[in-house]
């Protein structure tokens, strides 16, 4: 039985609804964007301003180094990236729990009790759900996707030196397109359980 | 109902064996290696020449471009390339099957009735089967197994413009290093059944 699994998708593609179904159905604690909040108050930043920088941090490492801002020494977005890193090996010793995001796949890379997932979808599905269940603009949604795609693989190579997307760094990748939410969130539980 | 499977796989993965269970569960024929007799057949060339290069054509491309040999206008790899594309084609079109290798998920992108499969394993578990399994001599198995990526990798590329193991590539991929090759096989048939 794994204890942690772990969730990295691409934008579009339904793996946070995925991974909310999989920790309702193991009885998983769940953390996706809200744990943006807790750094929140780890850091006394604005949730917002970490929310645009937490998983996009070449353009911030930029503009602090720019601004010749730092925290303890770090650029703003390697500071960031520490809070985060010390939030995650804190929530993963606290107990069962699935993980959205933020390279926790890497992070947590010394522990064996964890399953490493990622989600993908077709171009066409990925637009659909943006624009309707997001919310997103419909007239500029192909800059958005690819916008999306290369600020998570940018900040994925910059932290783990690994490629974002490369199957070898997941037990299992899953096409939500061809196979829907539902089918996708059960496989998931029942690897989990092996 | 997918009506062909494709299976790409790490050397040492097991990820042949696993199609040939999911083969069997479903029914389905079977195509690996041996394809290249029916290639041998169909160009007169040796099988164990066919072997070598069928899945390594940047080496022979340069081998055979060095010694200004062509076979209907193209280089042998080119050539050998356009045969098994024909074969494969040929057999996708004849009925239910699991292929391996050979670049079919790419060949066949234009069907909806594919199931696109990648396997790979951790580093140890496909030096263990390499040697134990396959027979592979022990004092140069990191040498063996970095080469086959290179020239899996390479020729994915050249011939389809893709990343091989791009979990983007493929409608499911696992680690077999993790799961077992029994459980990767019931997972495959249970996707390739919805």
């Amino acid at each position: 039985m794994k204890k942690i699994i772990t969730v990295s998708r691409e934008y579009g593609s339904g793996g946070r609804d995925i991974a909310k179904m999989v920790a309702d159905q193991l009885g998983y604690a769940f953390y996706d964007g809200a744990i943006i909040n807790t750094v929140a108050e780890m850091t006394g930043l604005n949730p917002d301003y970490i929310k645009k920088n937490g998983e996009n941090t070449r353009r911030s490492h930029f503009f602090t180094y720019g601004l010749g801002m730092n925290f303890n020494g770090l650029s703003l977005p390697d500071y960031l990236w520490q809070k985060q890193r010390e939030l995650i090996l804190y929530i993963a010793q606290k107990g069962n729990c699935v993980l959205v995001g933020r390279c926790a796949d890497y992070i947590l890379r010394e522990r064996d009790d964890c399953l490493n997932v990622f989600i993908h979808a077709d171009m066409e599905s990925r637009k659909k759900r943006a624009i309707e269940v997001y919310g997103d603009p419909k007239d500029n949604i192909d800059k958005l996707l690819k916008d999306k795609d290369k600020t998570r693989k940018t900040n994925y190579r910059y932290y783990t030196d690994q490629i974002w997307g490369e199957a070898r760094n997941y037990h299992v990748t899953l096409d939500s397109s061809l196979f829907g939410d539902e089918v996708c969130a059960d496989i998931i539980v029942d690897l989990a359980k092996k």
